[in-house]
């Protein structure tokens, strides 16, 4: 949580920077209050606890009680949360929680669609590292609460050779060779394929996972069939909810969609305090 | 530009961390190269120098040319910039620069949408405090950007007396009297009104800015009237791309839109490697 | 508190960094102390719970009561807090506490003087940009706790036009055009004028603030009867103890004063440990 | 220069935070301007070229020209330094520049007019560590720069044995061998004494520089006579410049004085920008 | 580079603190100087470069020219680099250049005899993370110098099932399980094991690679032989220069080390100045 | 302890980054589990409750029971603290905790070595500042724990004056001077001789301390006789434990070792999981 709580005093910091002036001039000090977190419309709860610790943050002595676990359906009007502590601490920390939760409780819907979408097939709905800024750990975690699973985190934990990479290593099979080499023998090496030929030498090659990018359901099905189970693979491009069940039924193993985390719609998340 | 350049080396360090293993092992070292980023959407430029600047930071001997200014609109498959470094640095800074920018020209060019809505009207779109945590500097930019204007930046730098604030002060007025006794001189008040009565206190408390909040056309329009130019007047709540208009002609002053920032679509934009 | 906290981490580390090599060689470990903060000399109290913060900073088991309230007046001699703790642990925050709290001290108590000479006038005491490198926060808060008010924080939260910005737009009157086209509806725009005939456009510009800059008593009263409510008027320049009264009975609004925070003299405070 | 670059860094984001908008709004872009730092009253230069880090931070391109070196005594009037960059930057960099400069040269001045005291004595100007909480480095310099001394950096550099560490040591002899056994042999070992015959104790106890705390002129004669140069003599507390030079003739070797720090005034130093 | 020039500063900023007044008191001003690193003993390079940064962080006009590439085996007296800079800035930055160097070549070192001992087996020697807390990214980094390779870079990039993890999860097959389907499809899944039959059931259960922990030869020739190529065979325990070759020659793949990084001895180098 | 927490939380997310991903995977949650810490083999306990704050960082519930305090000698076997808490943050802390302290216990190992070949001598074995980059406090620490004691910390709290010195200031002599005019009064002044020639000059220039670099032991006694007492000590170069009680006889008062923390051998001690 190192990196959560840091992420946590920075929103504050940009919020609250030197101070709730309108708090601070209106509310009298050490006045009790009962906040109440309310789902304005149906959605997947994630990052309720991490809302939870921008109060903490602000006061040691908030009590803040979840009513639902990470990943619960909500109904419009359920009661997320009830945080008691003192009334200024409550508002002062009101915005930047929901910021918080509202874009991942967006994101936990969004996946959950997609993950209900291609249910029955064989395929995992994952994210990519179009993230936001600074918030990629806690997007990633509201893809998993919402269903999904994880691509790598970063340039650094996952191999992927792309277009640029194959080019400048002067082919497919001599770019995996010179990974191999190079990374730990605990990763995988994925190629990003555009075409079926692409996908031959990625096999030949001796690539783990095949991406499959922007290719028609035709050339999927075709790859899954000639890749038959010696390489995982994932498709990639031209993903949304109307085209990800026919891609998940040609039988790749992994889709990979940017919306989830570039556009996923906030929740509309209310406090009240009473 | 010190916390736009934190930001980014933030965020070069979530995605690189210890290193692109990928380009480390495929790519040779000192190998130069030319990208351009690509609009694959019509839309509104926002963010371009900032996305340079990623690159600069990763090779300070790399050339960003941007071919157009902030708040251009642009056709599908503009060319919006020209780089030019070494490929590894090229690799290594895209994946930051494009999220970067993807979310600050949909920032823009959603507010120019709302922008244009209000056209010929007097109302003034502006952002909301619903910012995405570590970025409201550059979303409140890109809101500019695209011809909206900025609300207070946070809870330090103007005041907005809510629900809360009045019930613990025991009123509009004594709230109002409390914050003028506080307040630097150089900020104005606003009060949140639920209603008209509350526009009439609001307005005898002699308020600076007096924000209607959900309130329906025919009570803005009431409200206006009353006010009559002695504050500035702010509509807030269940504003869309269908109501805007419609609210922007009972002659409010300004327009709040939380949208423009918690859920704007990432424009699709791509870099292309020669 | 997240600013403050980081300030007083940062004078800890700047004092004892890598420890306190007198105390760890001579005093035994775990030998509990009472300290007293002492006044010196007659004083108004700023800063004593942030001096308590140093020592909790340090061992949070430390128990530190004040015995006064921010803004009290002391008499020479008062005990100020008495702290209870580990004796290592009071006497490496001895140092680091009290420079804050002289610090503070100081300007809460010649704050307290200026207020007290404009008694009875309209004018308000406010402070300037004029503070010291990373101690703004509490600077100004220590002019708010004797009595005085703020002028803006920084360049970020509040527009003072002055002759450079006023040359480079080319005029007052385009100057506040600008600025208001900019700048968020929340903020008032301040010009600052060296003579009656700057008064006047500025007054004809809509200026919500006037600063009259070094002007003589007759021209503050002739532009405040100029004026007349039409904006806020601020004094500024040359303002010391033997002229406030007088600028003050001119009739202005509001009085900057620079040496508040850039020339205020420590107050003598000391701690006895027992 | 790391942490004065540090310190630089966190003064203008004090400052400007999320931008400075009154020149963002009213002044052109790349507009080249040239400035001047003048000394409006008599001082002693320290600082000159840390103030000169403040621009080039904002912008690298900013050519600063100081015209006189650091200790150097000017008349009023003079320009101390001239500054070629964008008017953008000259603008925000101002304050953030003068308030340290202004500290840096009340401190050099102060201390100058000290060590004049003292002229043909034998005795060294030093300070203390009652500093500005987190510009103790340059105030530091400062003082070197006026003409004194330093005395320890903080409480990790040097062995300062007080009344509170006699207590618990059980004695001087006690307390100066613990801390013997303890340092560092590179650092020497002082007392603080308050009266004469502590000054025997310490003296005995082999302390390498004695204090001389609070003490009459003439129990400081009689101590420098005890002493008699087997340890470095500082005669400390109830110092200014009307006692300083009494002090100096009773053969001290060092005079420390809070004052040079605590409490200086900022000279009168202003920007003009052509 | 942004993690190491981080890890520079801190080092800098660790050794010099507020000054190196020993340079300051006694070395003229800018005094160009030239400065050798020399070889005192055989060694393979690694982290010239990295040394090299060290002296441009203080300052930018260092000219350091390294005669070697990273992985060259050096002989004693082999002039490693040559630097050009003012005399004040190299004599600053020596110790700090130094003592990373003198790591980073022994890890090098050490490992290319690990590398040399094995040589003509299929076995990789791979790295642990037994490394100095704040230096892992250069330790592996030296380990790849010195003809390793490393192992995951922390608990987050790689998947390795301990005893106890094998136990909380009620046996190794569910542990993978759980892993399975947890994990990123970029990532294999190791499985320590203590005996053959714990071979046996993590091949049943799908490992992607299988540490024999502290195994005898014979146990190791027999896991070599019962995996047969189904997942990859990492030795572990046990290791060092006599040990590692017969390990090698059970045909294992990998052997981690952790004395690489956790007790190498660093190498003799030194700087002279002329 | 500031900084030792900040160098834990810097090692903590080095390992753990975006999270322990196998832990996650497999363990449970809330899972109360018992821990040991074992030395694997006979040595000096340093760092035990450093290794415990690992614990406390991550969960402050965890309670941290050491059996032995600081400096203690332990036999292979002994079980040196017992740990409570969740298993998954004692299987997330054991590395960096380990890391920690099997280096801090190598150190004062190795130490206490030295300072028993000594025994009986007048000498102190002292560190250097040959220390891993980001470890200093606490190697300098574990030194101190293993009976030895600490030269300067850095190049800001203690004045050594090498050949480079003395050439640019063109004697020892001038050396002496400049070094005594510029530092606090409470630091001595240390000088690196190469020959005995050396030795008397740095006498005569009243060096506090004379170090004798890499001489003969004939020499070493012949300065020892020449100093007299008049100056302290120190022998350094050439120091391993089969040299340094010949070097402790001549009668030199401080004998310096690179090697304590240049070239520890880690201690072996593993944490066991109940």
């Amino acid at each position: 949580m190192i990196t959560i709580d840091r992420m946590i005093e920075q929103a504050l910091l940009e919020d609250i920077h030197t101070g709730d002036i309108t708090t601070k001039a209106v509310v009298p000090q050490r006045r009790p209050a009962e906040a109440r977190l309310i789902a304005k419309e149906g959605l997947v709860v994630a990052g309720l606890l991490i809302a939870g610790r921008v109060f903490s943050r602000l006061d040691s002595e908030v009590i803040f009680k979840n009513n639902y676990a990470e990943g619960d359906h909500l109904e419009k009007g359920a009661v997320m949360a009830v945080i008691n502590g003192d009334a200024a601490d409550l508002l002062m920390g009101e915005r930047v929680a929901l910021n918080i939760l509202q874009r991942m409780c967006g994101i936990a819907t969004l996946t959950s669609r997609y993950v209900a979408a291609v249910e029955g097939t064989n395929a995992r709905i994952v994210d990519t590292r179009k993230t936001t800024p600074g918030l990629r750990e806690i997007e990633k975690y509201a893809v998993r609460i919402g269903g999904g699973h994880n691509h790598r985190t970063g340039l650094y934990d996952g191999v992927l050779i792309k277009e640029n990479h194959i080019a400048a290593a002067g082919g497919i099979s001599e770019a995996v060779r010179r990974a191999r080499a190079y990374i730990p023998h605990t990763l995988k090496i994925e190629i990003e394929t555009e075409n079926l030929m692409q996908v031959d030498e990625a096999l030949k090659a001796g690539a783990d996972i095949i991406m499959l990018d922007n290719m028609t359901l035709d050339d999927m099905r075709t790859a899954v069939a000639t890749i038959a189970g010696q390489a995982v693979v994932e498709a990639s491009g031209g993903v949304n909810l109307e085209t990800v069940r026919a891609i998940a039924e040609t039988g790749v193993d992994i889709i990979s969609v940017g919306a989830l985390t570039h556009s996923p719609r906030a929740m509309d998340i209310s406090m009240l305090l009473d």
